[in-house]
Parts: structure tokens; sequence; C-alpha cells
């Protein structure tokens, strides 16, 4: 079932499993804080998680909510890496993933079906040197997509007063706000994510926006993931093990 | 020298003295953090703050800067206010108050002329329930001035690569970033101010904006207000008493 340069790694909280690769993708810290900050309802029946990559976030949110979560990765070797871990964690029946540009979003998906949708994007501007492979460069770096551009297809999936979760660098969160903003999103909670207590600035943001909405935002207290001495905090611990 | 329900209280870090009044404005804590978060440096020759009530903002900035300070205040009660704090504190030479309906900003300021612009604004929208008398109204509530009105002033004034200073309360931080966008500001730097480390949500944002820029949004450590003890902490002290 392992191909080349695979392993499997533990979900703990969640008790399960997942593939993952150095060579092509392996889930940092800012998925797991993505799962763990959306908030799924008794209604929430259609997941949809952009740029999908090994699986990560639909697996997370499987454990928190029996809603429909469809993935959305364009590599093919990333879909392929995510559909043996659904299959491995015997969740077939509600996680679906789909190899899909999101640029060409529309020519797979119908309009406002999505009640979430969550987004771990690429991260850093495509004028910034690389020195990945290509499969990181396009995991990491606006290279296939933009921030605008995810932003737009995420207006298109979502339905009325639907939310869209994302999480980027903290540096980038005046663009987000700004490309929300500007597809008729309105940020209704933020978080934001620092190493300690004693960094100077922050590493993440988490952002919850409501599509056609007024609501203001609620700046959450900060997350901090390591102690002073390196071990991880209690509010680390129990995202990784409840 | 001071007239009905006037007051005189102690700017005690800056050793200066500030006449206030509860009918008609007294400084809270977040002019004392918007003042603290401004950076002037050697170059920064002219500094303009806007809704400059009665002159806190510019006489604890003349205390860290040698630039040429104007306060723009269209409450003539708050003008005639401010201008006694100055003379009291000796600072007519450096500090120049304005008596000025922001919107008409043109007909008395000449374009791109401050190196910094500062801002406490109204902070609620003027479809909420108003309490207060028409003084605390005017400061308070969107009554005059909305904040895209105090922006575009913000960018008339601003010379290129300028810096934009605003405290508002942190809900409103998605129209601030949206509103600072759309006319050409990039906030640089952030910082949420929360009441204690056990609150849920920020009170107030600090934000640096940067005209013409293409900077990248330093979010800097949460400030905190009060130990669990409601004593102030460290910070707040420092910011209090020096």
């Amino acid at each position: 079932m392992l191909k080349n340069t695979e392993r499997i790694d533990e979900l703990f909280r969640e008790k399960m499993k997942i593939i993952q690769s150095d060579e092509t993708f392996s889930f940092s810290v800012d998925a797991l804080l993505l799962a763990n900050f959306v908030k799924p309802t008794k209604r929430t029946n259609e997941i949809i998680d952009l740029c999908a990559g090994n699986g990560i976030v639909p697996l997370l949110l499987s454990h928190k909510t029996n809603a429909e979560i469809v993935g959305v990765e364009v590599q093919d070797r990333l879909v392929d890496m995510a559909n043996r871990s659904i299959e491995m964690n015997d969740k077939s029946d509600q996680i679906t993933m789909v190899e899909q540009d999101i640029n060409n979003i529309k020519s797979e998906f119908k309009h406002s079906i999505a009640d979430i949708v969550t987004v771990n994007p690429p991260y850093f501007k495509n004028n910034q040197p690389v020195h990945q492979n290509t499969h990181h460069q396009i995991a990491r770096t606006e290279v296939l997509i933009t921030l605008e551009e995810i932003i737009k297809a995420s207006k298109y999936l979502i339905k009325n007063k639907g939310k869209l979760y994302m999480v980027h660098r903290a540096e980038r969160i005046g663009e987000v706000i700004e490309y929300m903003h500007k597809h008729g999103f309105r940020v209704s909670r933020m978080q934001f994510v620092y190493s300690t207590k004693h960094s100077k600035n922050a590493l993440f943001v988490l952002v919850e926006a409501i599509f056609n909405s007024d609501a203001f935002v609620k700046v959450e207290s900060s997350f901090y993931i390591y102690n002073h001495d390196r071990t991880y905090t209690e509010e680390m611990l129990e995202v990784y093990y409840g």
C-alpha cells in the first residue's frame, strides 16, 4: 500500500492514520490548527476543502462532523495518497477527493453548494525564491493559483451565509481581508498563532468569514504552540492528543 | 483657567498635565496606547492628529518627537480645552490645534504634507443606539464622519511612504483593513489589545499602515491591560508611568 518515500503517521486525537511523504507533502501544525478552528453545526451538510494536499483537513474534519466532505487537489500524486488514507481510515463513505485545478472549479462543481469551505493555501507569492522541488513549490507557492483566485472559487462554491475558513501566514492578513471583503465575505472570527508567548510576531492567522454578512470581527485570544522550554502548551497538546 | 466641570489630570510618564471633563471628553487607555504605538523617526517633521479631542495624542507625542504636531478637531469646546492644555505644558511652539471638519480637510491643509497621521476615530457606527450627550456622540459615534472618510482624508494629507496610525475597536479590523487597502495604504504593523490574558476577545487593535507600499504585516505580541487580580500589567504600567 505504501509507495516509495511514503510513511504512515498518526493523528492521535482523531485516532486515525495518514500517509505522508517528505518528498511530496506532509502536513504541518497549521493544518491541525485550521481543522481545530472550524465549527461545523448539525445543519452542516457539505464541506469542501480546497488545496487538500494529502487529505489531512478532510480526515480531521470527518472526526467532528457527519457532513459530506470533498477535498479538491490539483496534484494527482497527492490525490492518490489522500485516497489511500481515506480508505485506510474507512472514510470512503464520507470523504471524496477530486483532482481539479481550482481555476477550473466551475467545470466540476455546481454553484452555491457548500455550507463550509476550508483552505490551507500556498503561503508564498510566486516572486520569492524557491528552493523546493515541484511538489512542494505547488503546495507552498502561488505557482498555480493566487490568494484572490482561491477566494473567488470559494465565493462560487459557498452558500449564502456559508462560512469560509482559512489559515495563512499572519504577515498576509492584510491581503486576506482585502480579497475576502472584495468578494462578498466578512471576517467574523480571527485568531493569531504565535510560536511562544515571547515571540515578537505571530506566525499564522486563522480566519472565519461569512458570505453575505454584516458581521463584526471577534479577535480571539492568541494561540501559543510552545512553552518557554519548547514543550507544547496545553492548548497545543489538546489539538494533538485531545 | 478651568471652566465648568473641567479638571486637570496628570500624564505621569510624560510629566504633563491635561484638562479633561466628563461632560465633554476625557481620554481613555486607547489614546495612551495609540501614542505609545507611534514610531516617529529623526526624519519625522510633520505629524497630523485627526479627531484630536482634548489634545491628548498630540501632547503625548510631543514627548517623543521634535516634529511639528497639528491636532484637528471639529468641536470648538474641545479645541479650546486642548489649547489651554498646550499652553499649560508650554508646548505652543510645537503643537497647533485647528478647528476643522475632516470632511473639509482640503480647505485648510495642503496635499501630502504629513510624515505621520494619527487618529483615534469615533468607534461606533451611526446606526447604533446612542445614550450619550452630543459631545460624546460626536467623539464616539460616526455622526459627523465615517471610518472611510477619515482614511480618505489621511490619504490626502500623507506623504508618499508616510505612516498612518489608528486605534480602533478590534471588532472593526475587517473594515479598517478594507478601507486602508482601498485607498492605497498597506498595513505594516498590528497589535491586538486585550483586557486580560483570559479575555475571550480583543478590545482594541493598533494599526500602522504605509502609504504606497508592498509591506507585509507584522502582527506583534498581544498587549494585556490587566493582570488576573485587576492590577495593571507591567506593559501597561510602562505606558502610564515609564
